[in-house]
């Protein structure tokens, strides 16, 4: 399979979109997304998404037509309601709303409820900060993390993303989830009959385990154990308790055609750099890159997704025979 | 050495700040959130920092009569000079300012600059949370961390604190500092010439140690490793670089009496749990928490905290014989 460039997947991904019950401007906005995430190295998160994504608009699980509801609520506070459709327009409007006023209020949070997936966190924040904002973003998901010292999963990964504008650089982007491990690790592992890391996961007794299938069966552990659990709750109450969202424990796969629709939500924060300083954001912000990159052995956040990214806009990105084959099929159904 | 009670350790902490070029107005909110944070069983953050505390403002490395300047930047945006003054009265104000304001916005940021130790940061976000609000706040410190890689302290441990309020019930209250373990407890082990767990700490190479007094030479390590240090980063960013406080690594230390003001910075969103809900916040919210508690081994943070407080309120707090007689001497000193 040869390379594909990031406008061939892009049409391709539109088409599989458009064929399955997503209209045009959705269906744009969610191939966007998806073929970022491949251009950045972010598979996980990219095109190999589509067959679950087309999956559910053809069974309605996510309704590919929905126009979102954009509200806002008082000055500085802008509802949206995705309405069970995907997450990608609804976060667009939302900070498209948001990024028209923070100029006046120096602060503006963005509530999105009964949502899906929002793909990867940072391609949100990364454009918010394009625009010279600091933007911070996050989600809730489907259950995978038991409250700490609990055996049933009731909280998402739960990732929090963070994007801080440069002036001669692209913006500073942080994007992590909370889990130790990324489940699709676990996953891979229980395919292939291999043990995990102890730390990793807990069975469905609470108790850690290296036994991949028990891992999947039971729950992940967060990153920073009883203060990374903290942090889930933080999210998930965030993302939906705030929103008026389904908790992970409420939420329908993000994976599978069928079931409950997933309604979770994000919550985004803008910030106007200007409105707080005490001295120039920009010149400090240099110095504190500029303090971590002078060490031996760092490295800013992001860096080996920015180099992937020009390498993709230059070579394109490789698809797996079997997901190239799968998406030209679905393409070519209509 | 008997218990003191509540009010009794805070008249004494008042007379030791008065004492110690401190106006009387500010020594009452130092005073306040130290012996809050002793009721809580945070001894750490308790009346255990007041001689530090004095010794600082008689040096002039805190102003003890600072007046912070309050400004409201824009319509949701409130920046706070502390002016090199205590943090408690910059932080109060700054919220008090934001509370106002948030019924009308739906959220406010308010960044505090060229500010000092906040104490437990959990004691102003639920001071929030107790008037119906969600707050977030997070601060720098001190450098104690090194960047990811690398081998020099950069960042502080940098906190972040979360407050949500509750019907029935007093407000959740998450409060963590990013560090894996906490300083204090590093200093201890050197001082007893024990080793520290694995994990801790790494030596002035960047090189893991066990041995405390290398640690604390070298860097802490953040909670959740390499996503912990990108939250280390991002905390550092919206308290220092928001603010235009100084960075860990140019603040001066929180426990001498000499050297350069720490002058860090603190940021803090309010946010009106109405104004993005699709659904009752309160009645989301208790569903959440009664989920969380449903499984065994399970306990909602600040539960300990809680409990503590009652038995403080009742029967007062232990303060140690060294210190006492230490405070008593500063209180009688004017």
């Amino acid at each position: 399979m040869p390379n594909l460039t990031l406008e061939a997947l892009k049409a391709l991904a539109v088409k599989v979109l458009v064929n399955s019950q997503t209209s045009q401007a959705n269906a744009n906005m969610v191939a966007d997304a998806l073929v970022a995430a491949d251009a950045d190295g972010l598979s996980s998160h990219g095109v190999s998404r589509l067959p679950a994504y087309a999956d559910q608009a053809k069974s309605g699980k996510v309704d590919g037509f929905a126009v979102p509801d954009v509200v806002l609520t008082s000055a500085a506070a802008v509802r949206v309601d995705a309405r069970s459709g995907f997450a990608f327009p609804a976060v667009a409007q939302g900070l498209t709303e948001a990024a028209a006023l923070v100029k006046q209020t120096g602060i503006v949070g963005v509530g999105i409820g009964r949502s899906h997936h929002m793909g990867a966190a940072g391609y949100h924040v990364e454009r918010m900060a394009q625009q010279g904002l600091i933007a911070l973003g996050m989600t809730n998901s489907p259950a995978a993390i038991a409250p700490w010292g609990g055996q049933q999963r009731l909280f998402g990964t739960n990732p929090i993303a963070f994007a801080c504008p440069r002036v001669a650089a692209p913006p500073l982007v942080i994007d992590l989830s909370l889990s130790k491990a990324a489940r699709g690790k676990v996953k891979l592992a229980a395919d292939q009959q291999q043990s995990i890391p102890e730390g990793w996961a807990v069975d469905t007794d609470g108790q850690p385990t290296t036994d991949a299938q028990a891992a999947l069966d039971g729950s992940m552990l967060p990153m920073g154990d009883a203060k990374g659990a903290a942090l889930v709750l933080l999210v998930e109450i965030l993302s939906a308790t705030l929103t008026g969202s389904n908790y992970g424990y409420e939420a329908g796969s993000f994976f599978t055609g069928s079931g409950t629709a997933p309604n979770i939500g994000h919550f985004f924060i803008l910030i106007d750099p200007q409105r707080f300083a005490l001295q120039n954001f920009s010149q400090r912000f240099e110095l504190l890159l500029a303090a971590i990159e002078a060490q031996q052995g760092t490295r800013l956040p992001g860096e080996r997704r920015l180099r992937l990214r020009r390498q993709a806009e230059q070579d394109g990105v490789f698809i797996p025979d079997s997901l190239y084959a799968n998406l030209q099929q679905r393409a070519a159904a209509g």
